[in-house]
């Protein structure tokens, strides 16, 4: 498989990514082909400084970079040399099956939309979060992709979040809930409200609204809301995460009795710090658009970068696209009749 | 002073609720009299398990209870004589200065809203969340009251979170951030890129977006958004912290050696539970109504229900409305004149 790698975008630029890529091809042989986009000079050098030579790797040299400050469809139009919009280009001409982007995610969602275009009968693509709950793991979408969502979007959300966990995550039948500010039917806002009711009409394995409350203790596999709130949520979970982690350490170098209790019991800690640790579940892939797009941390490490490889390859060997095309026509072709008999 | 709490609204009723007006009672002899709202023979009984005949209590009838499966405006006009509508009669007509509930929040909000009207100038009113930040705490606002919010409310969320962080939490000029997904001005949804212009031009002290990845770095002191988002942080904080520490007990408990360093540094874990401990923070004032209203935890203890007590206490000595009124007023006369030269 072959797969493109923006190799500039994101907090740390290439030092991180190139190092990323030079893990994945170490451990990941089912990968044929590895473009690195970016600025071809600081790309070799770092490639030099691992001593990698590896066959599979190609520099697709670009002379720009989408900047933070870029505006997310403007950066398409108006740098057309970026390396995201040329990592895409890749895509779009067969040359790769999937790109990986850890730069600016609107960027990134903008020129695969544009280029790409989304899949028949989606809208606007949303962006899955791969998070830990209790004893697993479930998917939270949109988590930034689109942060005026309709309520037709939402229920998109609701059915490519399902095939992701069925086909890649491994959920049988996913049970589906739906983010809301109270767990009884009729609260919400008023696009929640509209949404409960697709839901519920719908065939997916739809549990009710969940609460921020609920998330970690594995009330459903599928977790639905607008970009805006998923983001907040993803960004404000790793925030607890890193806070209590920072007090609990302060606490416990507060005196010598709990420095020692600190040394014995560190392989807990570290058991925790995985755990929450974003860099292990990799990159969050793009779903709703024509070809595969996984978005990594801005802050990314090489060995999140490893993983966002490691996701982008999963995605490729598991066929998500057409399964996404069938289960939404399926959606539609039921609503049809249901729609035309409201009239 | 005089405060009036409702006896039945919260997950655990009468038991926890009468539990925390005794502890409260023992502890702020500034409180005057407290009115127990709801079922006569179910407040006595908890009262005398306490051996509490205090003469500052006194009960005040009433024979129904908000559901939380009814609506919220709904439950106003429906239950007449529900605990938490008769708590707010009694600030009406001037018999109590406060009403705290730990019931249905919409319910309250509604029962307030409608029953004392906002304060002049404000259109919603919203909830104050008061958290913990690394060396401190901030305000969130709005934790939930208007999860349909327009931008001229964030504004005034705004306003309000900045007079209450001023004159309750001691701040001298609160620093204010909008809740968005990205920190760069021109990043958000179609409403905070609203609400972003409208604080640009205001006398508040500004800081600009900020994301959740801040939220625990003490970056500002007042964090504004919609009432959607901010209860989906709320409860997400809460969700994160409860997992991380059940996480770390399971880690702690799976060999003799992790068990005993837990037992030295038991004293670290406890602050950290106190630190992220909702109950400490007491309940959250519902800001812009014309009266005082605290909203406490559904799920409170006794002892939450005794802070959500003090910091009733708290806003009826800070004489917070007065200093709302005024601030609002001096912004709508600043925006009058720019109203007028931009149409």
């Amino acid at each position: 498989m072959k797969i493109a790698l923006d190799a500039m975008g994101g907090d740390f630029g290439p030092p991180n990514l190139v190092g990323g890529a030079v893990l994945a091809l170490r451990a990941y042989p089912q990968i044929d082909k590895l473009f690195l986009v970016g600025d071809t000079p600081q790309i070799e050098a770092e490639l030099t400084k691992h001593h990698c030579n590896d066959r599979r790797i190609e520099i697709v040299h670009s002379t720009q970079v989408v900047a933070m400050t870029d505006g997310a469809v403007d950066s398409v139009r108006r740098k057309k040399d970026s390396s995201v919009s040329r990592a895409v280009d890749l895509v779009k001409k067969g040359e790769a099956a999937a790109i990986v982007s850890a730069g600016h995610t609107g960027a990134a969602v903008a020129a695969t939309t544009i280029k790409l275009r989304t899949l028949p009968g989606i809208d606007r693509p949303g962006i899955a979060a791969i998070m830990p709950s209790e004893t697993n793991i479930f998917c939270l979408i949109d988590a930034g992709a689109n942060s005026d969502a309709r309520a037709e979007h939402l229920m998109q959300y609701a059915i490519m979040g399902s095939v992701y966990s069925r086909h890649v995550l491994g959920y049988k039948s996913p049970s589906v809930g739906l983010m809301s500010i109270g767990e009884e039917d009729a609260k919400g806002s008023d696009l929640t409200k509209e949404v409960f009711k697709m839901l519920k009409r719908s065939a997916l394995n739809f549990r009710g609204n969940i609460e921020g409350h609920d998330l970690f203790g594995d009330p459903v596999e599928v977790v639905v809301c607008d970009g805006f709130v998923g983001n907040v949520i993803l960004k404000t979970c790793e925030s607890v995460a890193t806070a209590i982690m920072k007090w609990l350490k302060h606490e416990l170098m507060r005196s010598k009795v709990r420095m020692a209790g600190a040394f014995l019991a560190q392989q807990a800690f570290k058991a925790i710090k995985k755990k929450t640790n974003y860099e292990e579940y990799g990159g969050m892939p793009l779903l709703g658009v024509n070809g595969i797009c996984i978005i990594a941390h801005g802050a990314s490490t090489a060995l999140a970068i490893k993983n966002a490889l490691r996701v982008a390859a999963e995605s490729i060997e598991q066929q998500v696209n057409p399964h996404i095309v069938e289960e939404v026509s399926r959606y539609n072709e039921t609503q049809a009749p249901l729609e035309s008999a409201l009239r």
